[in-house]
């Protein structure tokens, strides 16, 4: 990386992070809105997740990787691919953006800005659910890039609409987004205080996935 | 372009347009006819909207480049994409394929052909949800043209697919679809009076996009 | 085509159109079943027709063109592509196979293996409906053919997963499909006697998207 | 393949058959708590399992070859492109890595690890379904393998999603995945008894596929 396209990278970062978290708490609200069935809430949440992380990453992948989740930098900053003095920036983009996309679906949604979760989300399945989400996402990009790297927009985006399922938790996987959902109190939040379960799960999963991946993908000999 | 391929640009722009419409507007009166549930009736216009526009993006793009979309137009006009000379032109085709689209879903659900919509879509919170869905609309064609020209079909039908859903306006992102959309009291209707707020939204929202593309996706040195 | 392939052909027509069949109305039945919901249930009946439709044309095009439908068989003839001496063979193989079909779905559902369907589907809208339905599917396919051939059966599931809820008629857009579902007095089924408007709509369809094709997609100069 | 790749082999097959029950399981427990509809609930099962199949083949394919089911590794055995001698071996790995994905989604949702479905799912009709999907499923990945190999992921998670809706029993069409799923009293179970019934069609319906696929997929002279 150049130092000057530093700046690119991480307006990609928090744009691609906002974007997606708008994408996660506005459908939340749309559908809570909509309809009292709440596995077709759930589905008016998975497609649109799932299609916009199709979309952002195929177009700001080239710039920044399109991580968009601190626990998949930190993952790439253990195997090296990316700089560790390039990861507090990544974080700081990718938390800040995620906020700003808070702000923006409440914005849209004419509901008050300022919002705190007041949704439960805790205990040990949760966090279960919540080690095996992000290690599975782990390793599917880390399976993607090495046998596959031009299908890992699909690869992300359907991933993660099976784990919103599969998983107790809906698959939060991505600690920036975790943040942002403390910040609403619809359908998607997460209380603030909850967060101290779910984003130390997320990172050790990551970091797993990375120490079954070196393994399981290494080159064939 | 050679002159002589103007009358099939056109064509393609105008099928193009009505394609589209007919299916926002017929999948909005089959989906309300059927089900109570609006969260349902949503993704009965959300899952057809989104595939069609891989269809006609596939099959017209090498014609006349799929805008279907005079906000689009105007941004590739202001890139210097498309001939100013030839905006009108495009724009016209548009908004006459689009009202035809409308009049084509209403004889095929045997519904008085003419009809003014009385669903209101105003207010500030809905013209920033038509700005947010006109710059990310934008940006996904800009960042797909730099990045991964062959995706765009998806791109576009996957970002309008999750558009539905975050944006409080369930993302119209169109003038020509939203002039016609005036045209139908039915579920996908909007007042003709409300189109003076959505479509400046839209304009300045793509416009705004070509801003941003220009510094973000800008080749990498 | 060499005449030693024309039995594989046949079987392939034959295969798909049986398959596709048995999806329509086997899901009819499976949704009709399981919901109250009619616009749940046509999305339990679109989603696997359109999903089936990929997987089919996929892995039988290369073998018969995976017509699997009388409608663009003629309109494959009228265009010199399909021998007027193997259109009569390949409409056989098609009705065949998609009748048989039904009586699978039915087996599998512990139906009557034989039935009539009671459903009404008659009149100009409905006709016009059809009419609409096979002249989009027609154009798509020429145009995939002309633009995008490896695109084809993703074209094809899309816009069929569209038509089905953008057309009054649910799309049959197909002769063989439409006889196949006069045999069965489930959610997807059509009386006998209204095939006598469906099937002439759907073919003058065929061969309007052909003449339109001929100059919208002939080869830029 | 090499000797030294076995372990890799077989810990591929485990673990995607692994995360494939648990999709399929999991999902199921979501659903049926989110709704009492139970056409949205096997949607909620269907999209899921459908987007993980593609994402698993497309890892770990270059792997293992992606079976995850015993009757696709006997068809592959027959075929003779898996030596004899490993299907034990890959079965083995597919049943094992099977339980441990129905126990993980046990322990996310918080039910008893250890359950026994008492889902009752037997008889002709239903034999006669897990003969047809099998047999589907085996047809498609051969003519995949013939005709496009780079679409299999593609194939196989669409010709689930159809074959959800399109057979009376839901699809299993997979011995590993059957045994799995009786060891939960949950959406997806089968009584263990049942899988007497359902294991040898699915045995029969995979041989037979390859059986047809020697013929119908030959390469064309």
């Amino acid at each position: 990386m150049k130092v000057t396209d530093t700046p690119r990278r991480l307006v990609a970062e928090a744009l691609g992070t906002g974007i997606l978290v708008c994408t996660v708490v506005g459908s939340g609200i749309m559908a809570e809105t909509l309809t009292p069935d709440v596995a077709v809430a759930l589905l008016g949440n998975t497609i649109p997740t799932g299609a916009i992380l199709f979309v952002l990453i195929t177009i700001l992948g080239p710039l920044s990787g399109a991580h968009f989740n601190p626990a998949v930098s930190l993952g790439f900053a253990v195997r090296g691919d990316l700089a560790w003095r390039d990861l507090g920036a990544y974080v700081g983009a990718q938390i800040a953006g995620g906020i700003l996309g808070t702000l923006a679906a409440h914005l849209m949604f004419e509901l008050p800005v300022g919002q705190v979760s007041t949704h439960v989300r805790t205990g040990g399945a949760q966090w279960f659910s919540e080690w095996v989400a992000t290690f599975g996402l782990m390793t599917v990009i880390l399976g993607g890039l090495a046998r596959a790297p031009q299908a890992i927009p699909a690869l992300v985006g359907l991933y993660i609409t099976a784990a919103y399922w599969f998983t107790a938790s809906t698959s939060f996987a991505n600690p920036a987004v975790a943040i942002a959902r403390s910040l609403t109190d619809t359908f998607s939040g997460i209380r603030p205080v909850d967060l101290a379960g779910f984003i130390p799960a997320q990172l050790v999963g990551a970091v797993a996935a990375v120490w079954l991946a070196r393994w399981l993908f290494q080159p064939q000999k």
